[in-house]
């Protein structure tokens, strides 16, 4: 917990930018040598969060390409620092007068000032939800790392507002087929029409978005103070938005009782342990129990609506505040992509983590 | 994330130690110098957390009294670390032999012999809540610590099961009236009901702890990874059962509209900047707002109950499994202490690290 | 110590970037808002490291211009991560076949295949001397931050091979009259001599640069493993071709009697306590004592030389390896800076962290 | 670089105790499960650095028995923080109003007063050399590990003041047969002779040690900060007494030329590729080259001298002081093993890093 824009131990990343600087980027430091990647790679993972792609979300027209500028080559990976940058190419010079005059609600300008003295205002700086560009470069390699050892990360919408998906007609496929990226069609043409009723009251929503990490072997996580489910908590927390997290059956366990919440084992006819039910999430103890991983985020509604709102200004007066511009009326789905990219940093680097726990593991490594 | 028993960058702490082990203790590195501590500081936090207490809690005896070996003289903190033992003393031999060669349902048994290959079986071993005798006596210290700059943090039960506190009848004067730790008389009366129809059917029950740290600065967090509320959000999901975590309206935020959750400024009568809600908890980008920080942390059922449960041998059998011997039948009024422990530790690492965003404090500090 | 292209805890620096890739680049993270910075600030020091300058550092003309990329706003330091990139012009593609084949002596061609299974072998990749960029853009940062607490760091050439300045003669004025950074007149004309010497035997040579910091708080530097010493030690040992490192006397004092190297304390006529000698070069128990901080760093000879040498292909064959093309036949001239750089970063953090030691001066701090 | 206890990423230690407290101590987390281990093995490494042994080292009598109090059951290492303790036994209440008053020469009592106000001023308090108990008690552990491996660590006398050691009359077995742990008989002899005339002369000597690390695979350490010979030297450094490291032929390399200084390289007969010499000192470019790491660390001589010495009280009054009681009149052959466990503590832990750096083998180490 330093210096605030680094995130990891074996595989580190480290994020920089501003909304409307000269560009956004991010360095990851610590993957292995070998893995194959390219721009294009990137750019999959990069396009998902794209603004401009709907009726729901910004209309900016942001390019966000993204340019390698080290550690791989002759198509792999090298093992030394890879350096990615997006262009800010949407920084005409507007207006930022009254943006950095007063105190939006809801946005980081008045802790900000406080704590800097001073900030960047032109689009929220630093706190802009363009910063997750980095993010989402650097899970993208995390996510191919993954992939690689057959492991599986995938997010979604679970709700928009109260429109919440119905588990018992979930269906994966329906993800890609509606913008809120909601596996649950009927839910999300309710959600459409919830979210259209809000933005013409010129109002903003939250929602939830779950994620499932599947293939994991079991024993990711360290038992104390770095269980899986505390830096997957972390790392989701640290995502602009986020207000609440739960892995499993998170606070429905609360009001459980021990013989419902507890998963029975059994044989499995492979000779394997299994976990009957996964109230647990795939955590027992902080480590990966073999089920898949399952967590949720609770995102709260944009801040920046075109309602007037009660604040202050800088020089201590008070104000009303009426936010005009583009701004997306839900950042969920675009964050369903933030949330993945940040699962698999932390599930690679606990996975990194986890080959040095067992002596009879070590000495067949370094073997000969 | 390395090597899991320590937390903390300027304010430091490792816990060590098994449940059943010769002792329990945590080192605390980077305390300021000057600061006033004794043991009876670290007892008075280590007793809220004792078993035995009432019939809610396990009957075992376990005197806990913690023992200073370094780090302070004359009264006084010295800048150094801050070793602190508590030794077991219920260390009779049991019988171990049904839980060594089996898994326990909702335990780390499992998850321990895959990652290390074998375990410490007695009483759970380093994943017994023994382990958080460590963190509050660390607490003690940093919650001592923030007292001394008019920081307070206080924990309480939110809800046992579904018995959930009134809002409107809270009072924080009856959380040491009850057994429970909950600040609403009635809801107490009826969590204690509701928990012995739990024990009478051989069952455990889960529930909330709810956190409110007050007369923060503004500016507590870093901007990106380092959030103040990420960082809570690691702290208390790295104790054991806890399944989610809240901050502010939580998982309600997620349901909200922007006009909602937004809390509005106001000029105070002080001249100081308020918010005139609180929907955010206290951050604004990750960064303390000048309001309560306030959070939640669901827990699961106790995992040990005395049903017969499904389960496997090591060995790779199925089994019926009924654990008999003193459980806790919730954890959640012993929790309250290990739960402000870990947000009093995460602040003060935060405040220490404040100190040195600004040029013009910096060079105010350093001016002779 | 982990993905190692990351240091320092609260002044942060991450670079990256291959001698031949599009760019070279450093992130520093947890620079304090509100210091007043610009692209020429870093260019300054740039400059000091750039080649073609004398006939004793290579040709190759590298133009080596820092652009800022984020973190700045209207002239100052945001307190948010600095991003700054040189881009690689030289990148004509020469014909890398002979070192892509074979393992350069004295460099690190063998272990980079070893430990990644292979390499990017254009110019030495991640391992070149161009990777110091980044170092020393960041530590222009650190050098203004500490010139404004009025803090000093300089560095020079204490000796190249046999030749050593003469602590009688020695002149700093003179530093900046020779290419070769030596703060003594006729100690740089032997020196120029005796290098073209071995120039014309295609040979290289080594040398000493020695640092001192100047203006130092006491107290700097934590008591046990983080002492001041130990990180100037290791900052200065990761800086490529150092092999030796002392503080004060260094391997002089392993052969002095103690009271010959113990430092008599008197007190001064403005009251402060005053060491008479400063055989400790300024660090007493790790922490720095008021006295300067003075330390040298061992440079071994350039290892690419035009003469023939013994060497092994990749393949497994013996074979005989003559190095042509341009190379600095000493590094130390060039090197000066960079040991600057890394003193004055480490010498940063290490002011950033001595901020919370007291609790006196806590409280102070967050008094209104 | 925090809270200055504890060092290491993924086998970590933190040590904690001053000299006339309660106790010593250490911690060490990240050590892999299943390395047989008990207190015997720790006491053997202790014991080599016990007080009393001859007349060359402090007549006080320490016990420092050594009592495992966590992370190993039924013989072997469990994978989690093994928490050691050594009691203070020969704390009698001496009087020690002189050195609490005064500042002695060449000792931390002037630095730790003024960074963090005051100090234990008992024996030094945490800048004694009993500290080194808990890094030796650690580096027992890495020892043991690295053992299992095929890696050897030893550590020896190379010069007391001005007596070295003769490279031809090397002999290893004379190590055990001198107080003063030189590998060469004669040298001893004269070491010996030397270090009695200026214990009659009231005076200390200091002395360099050696340190060789062999069977090490290649490629430990990282390319840019994390190299080993950089971790090498902060942990040397760090270590109360010294003042200067070398890795290979360190100082004396700035004075060759690189057709000397230059490693060869050739087949071996096994197929494997050799360095024909080891100039080097076993690292290329950060990283383990397979020829044995061999560095050197010089110690300055023990301050504490029972001549006469001008220094300051604490209230600001010049004084004389003279040292009476039992110290060191060397410290070197007490260091040689802790120079020995800070060497096993930094291999060990940038062997566990090096296992995550290629694709290929994590491929194949996750592989069933």
């Amino acid at each position: 917990m330093a210096a605030g824009s680094t995130i990891g131990t074996l595989f580190k990343i480290t994020t920089w930018g501003e909304s409307h600087g000269k560009a956004i980027g991010v360095v990851v430091d610590g993957c292995p040598a070998g893995l194959e990647l390219c721009e294009a790679d990137i750019q999959k993972l990069l396009d998902r969060r794209k603004p401009g792609q709907s009726k729901f979300t910004t209309q900016r027209s942001e390019g966000d390409e993204v340019e390698i500028l080290s550690g791989v080559f002759e198509g792999k990976t090298t093992g030394t620092p890879i350096s990615m940058v997006v262009w800010n190419k949407d920084q005409r010079s507007k207006d930022y007068s009254l943006i950095a005059s007063c105190y939006r609600p809801g946005h980081a300008d008045y802790t900000f000032d406080e704590k800097f003295g001073f900030r960047d205002y032109r689009g929220g700086g630093r706190s802009s939800a363009r910063e997750t560009i980095g993010r989402v470069a650097a899970g993208a390699i995390a996510e191919k790392f993954l992939e690689s050892l057959g492991i599986g990360v995938m997010a979604y919408t679970r709700s928009i507002g109260p429109v919440e998906i119905d588990g018992e007609k979930m269906d994966l496929a329906e993800i890609a087929n509606n913008k809120l990226c909601m596996p649950d069609k009927d839910a999300a043409k309710k959600a459409a029409a919830y979210l259209e009723e809000k933005m013409a009251e010129c109002d903003s929503v939250g929602g939830v978005v779950e994620c499932v990490v599947s293939g994991l072997p079991v024993g990711l996580g360290e038992p104390v103070f770095e269980k899986l489910d505390a830096n997957l908590a972390k790392a989701i927390l640290s995502i602009g938005a986020v207000k609440g997290f739960e892995i499993g059956d998170g606070f429905a366990a609360s009001r459980a009782c021990g013989s419902e919440n507890n998963d029975a084992f059994r044989m499995g006819e492979d000779g394997q342990v299994k976990k009957v039910t996964n109230h647990s999430g795939g955590v027992l103890g902080g480590m990966s129990d073999g089920s898949d991983v399952v967590f949720c985020a609770a995102f709260k509604p944009t801040p920046s609506i075109a309602k007037a709102q009660d604040t202050v200004k800088k020089d201590g007066e008070n104000m009303e505040l009426v936010i005009h511009g583009r701004h997306d009326p839900v950042v969920v789905p675009r964050a369903v992509v933030v949330v993945e990219a940040m699962a698999a940093i932390t599930v690679m680097d606990a996975l990194l983590m986890s080959m040095t726990s067992r002596m009879d593991l070590i000495c067949k490594f370094f073997e000969k």
